[in-house]
């Protein structure tokens, strides 16, 4: 049994995390704090939850986190890289949802951020919990960057034409469109039922803090810089990412193939036929990415539909699936829900 | 013209007086207050008016609101109440689209909204604003109180039974469904889309603040107090109210013919053919209340279906009604929109 | 293993079976039948489904249907009555998601249901699977019918009134709102998006199908009729029935006391504290059937909520426990799904 | 008085324009045909219409469409080819909201859209209704091609762009969200409420109509063929059209001043300031589209985002703009309804 630590879980990621965890077979939960709801049952600020966890919310001061063997951070950024050194050296290893370990050069987290890093010294050992592209880093891993919603979708659509090098790398579209659950469980203005329903807007245009941590991951796989423009929407639904990813073809190839070959032995990735519209409900509440290959009018663009559920494989799905290769579990356990559909 | 001040436009009442107001050909808005958004173009805060209106927010204790013939409270409860006696003193007549004046005994009102009543002196004086029954009262009102959104449909809805005498009135249920926007424009996280979207659930059952002001206008029909149970849910739509009613009849009567001559004269109120069921689409955006009349299988209970839309027939499109009224202006005038379907 | 047949899969219930069937441990899926998607490979109907199933619908005349140990009828009314005869004399067991052996009179039955009924002699025999009432008969079943969906929500609502003999049962009046799921996948023009988005209505009123259905529950437990009015509505979410049931109080009794002993051992209807307000998305895809009892004002005017998701405990779901229940399996398995909130 | 005919008037566009055309004080509504609900009223089928229209849907062979001075086509396309000769001879004028003389090159069409061209001898003649380009020629239309919901967005987004020269016009890129009321009031399983809601999917990837069209447009304006991938989405909302925007800047220039310019004069395009967002939501139900220019992080890829009610602006309303130029009425008439926020 794998004694599991949860800071901060009264969002979304947090809430989804937890009905994860609760039916995953070798997971014990050992605490779950939440300074604002110290007292409070989980079950009662989520009632989806009632007879299946007796935990209350507990004070981080107060909690066993470091008797733990793994701490999840589903908090807002910024927490956890002040909390992980202690954690750390006190043999516990992390996994943290938020953005804090993504990226690698420490100026330019600062300055998409807007605040300095707490363990700066961390952030090279951090492993960036892509498990399609860092299973081996990810098995010994003592701090996990668990990737962002939009980057998850991302990379995993356009990796295989860069590591094929078969596009123009100077000139990559993301047009991204993300239910609202993505915002989290705050209390916005602009989140409300009555803005966000039977509406669509693009948002974050200028500059979305995605986009540094997209552009590492396929700099990464290119072996240098790409130009990449990545465009977020807000659609009127609760979970979901769609990502409709653009490039120009310099080489004839069987996209395909490259595409099957690629993902053969993943679980959670998976290629549809081609000309396929994979819809966000076909992985609502799975952690699966559906993934597309369109050539319209065999012509030199690249269109590649990749779908998640943000809240599973971009977020806690993931997470869990982290947990599971670095404590050696197999890799699906506790992962195997089908999607709801309708 | 007839010239309007508004204190509080930004919330959804706000924004739907200015919608009925800017269309509305005899009328100038010669201000609009918000102490928090002082200086903000009205535009910048709803783009849907960009183009149709050039005032900014302005601060209430600048504003020209002594020179208005009319100020409309898109406020919190508890606000006209404090302003009322100034501009009545200047003159100005005031219609409130809180709740300050609906209840006419100052301590119900106080137990109900849970605060000392700022002008108790003028709750007599003040004027039900429903025009299917005070319209008289209201030509000459200096403050008039618009009804709740729940109230209109649901006295809309009974009062044709209460007034012929022909069911039992210790027994009235209100079963209450309303779009998300009734919970105002306010940051709170049960009202997020995440929260309210594909879901469905009662609120309030203990108690609502409708119930004292819908029990005042039954029993003002009925001639003594009526027992009700009412009883509102949120369901996950922008705008409208759903009003299933049900009572058991004393007197085998045509209840078609009794709805539809109550209602004869009215513009705002549709009596739609025996065993219709109105949709809250059907006034989307209109002023309109729909309602339909039912006795399912021949027995002695009847049901009515009531339908209107909250911010319209429940809110500002009332509110400017009872100005047309109060001035003189034909009744329908900027009142003639049709509903928006689909 | 229980080897399972599935005669029409394409629908919702359909579907949805599938979902909990595959992940159930100790069921094998020998066959699936669809005369309109012969060949057709499941997983491309429903892609939610790729990786997990790869049955094609078969036509039911060639499908080993008759070596099965239980066969699901999830098909529109009328077809498992006349297929159950061949079913039960090959000795195996019939599970019917439709109505077709709801009723116990028959001519009611075919009043309502619009047709003769084609095997009349098996009605009596059937049992309502309904196992919070009629487990002990559900062990033994051989024609198991599955109660709809409004039935079993109003019926777990109401029982431990009615059981107590504490309400008045002249005058039961249940308010019912569902998800559009509850139309089913067939191509309507009042199911489609823009008709049935942003959109609340009331429908049947005059009568629905699941008002005899519910009376005959309801009369069994009280030992004679019952007055009963029944409105659904229908509210724009995909799954989730909300049902508001209203009772008048005859006795002065416990209210909160005699659920919680009614249901104590029942893993799948949570009676919750009292006052609570059950959200039907604290079901969503999951089992269970949440309850809440109210008294408003301490009245004599009972209120019940009753929550659950449609196409789980109120279709497929149950059909599986009900299986479960008839072959001896731990009547939680395979249904431990925990509700996806948000 | 505009006397006014409408062919097919049962659908999204058709109920639309009912409402448009009622609220015009110009127009005399003379008949509405309908093959399949002859003799139904109206307002029978669309309730929002009640008390505003009392026309019944007549046949078309006996309608008086002959004496009326124009007659819009909201049916299906192939309809209007095939009517325009009689009604032309007859003096009348045409408006046909389907597709039928959009395309210049009849043969282009003929492959689109499947079938053979009814009258090729009147698609020269035919002017294509976007008055932001071709009011001049509109006054004089006989037949006068509405142009389509995509096409409007896309078009008006990237004119400015193509007129002034400065992006590389190989490698368009438009990818387009649409409501579902774009799929038209048809019973069809993917438009289903549970189909559509909550979830989101690309279709016609490989090449949806409205691409000929649009390229159609945008090499009128560059004088050439351009290079154009256009990849349409289904959002769950039921109006609205958001159109994001891709382009290569050649030349450095002021772009927000070049919109700017080129819309000064028009009454239904807005350029928002630099940098914005537009909802769909701001232009719901009203005939605007707004249009925001973007070029993100200063580098040479341009973002245009534009939105418009795909019934409105990309239909209804847009066919009633035309009407006005049509006729000598002033272009706004009928046309300043604010939009429907929240």
């Amino acid at each position: 049994m794998v004694k599991v630590g949860i800071v901060g879980g009264t969002g979304y990621t947090g809430v989804e995390l937890l009905r994860l965890l609760i039916q995953h077979p070798d997971v014990e939960i050992a605490a779950i704090t939440s300074r604002k709801e110290v007292g409070m049952s989980v079950a009662d600020l989520f009632p989806s939850l009632r007879g299946r966890i007796s935990l209350k919310f507990s004070d981080p001061v107060d909690s066993p986190l470091e008797k733990c063997d793994v701490v999840f951070f589903a908090t807002p950024n910024g927490i956890a890289m002040n909390e992980a050194r202690r954690l750390i050296d006190a043999g516990v290893r992390l996994i943290d949802l938020a953005a804090d370990f993504r990226i690698k050069d420490v100026p330019t987290w600062e300055k998409w951020y807007g605040m300095p890093h707490g363990s700066p010294e961390l952030v090279a050992e951090a492993v960036y919990g892509l498990p399609e592209v860092h299973r081996e880093k990810i098995r010994k891993a003592r701090v996990l960057a668990n990737p962002g919603c939009y980057p998850t979708a991302v990379q995993l659509g356009f990796l295989p034409l860069i590591e094929e090098g078969v596009v123009d790398l100077n000139n990559l579209i993301a047009d991204c469109k993300s239910g609202v659950s993505g915002a989290g469980r705050k209390a916005e203005v602009h989140a409300l039922f009555p803005e966000a329903a039977d509406n669509f807007k693009a948002y974050g245009v200028s500059g979305h803090r995605h986009l540094p941590e997209i552009r590492q991951g396929l700099a990464l796989a290119a072996g240098h810089d790409v130009g990449l423009t990545f465009v977020p929407h807000l659609t009127p639904m609760i979970r979901g990412i769609h990502a409709t990813l653009y490039a120009k073809l310099t080489k004839d190839i069987d996209l395909q193939r490259i595409y099957e070959e690629r993902f053969a032995g993943e679980l959670f990735v998976d290629v549809m036929p081609q000309g396929s519209h994979p819809e966000t409900r076909s992985v609502r509440a799975s952690n699966m990415c559906r993934i597309a290959v369109h050539r319209p009018q065999g012509g030199d663009t690249v269109v590649i539909l990749s779908v998640e559920d943000n809240l599973v494989k971009g977020a806690a799905g993931q997470a869990l699936q982290n947990m599971n290769i670095m404590f050696g579990i197999p890799e699906a356990t506790g992962l195997t829900q089908i999607a709801v559909l309708p």
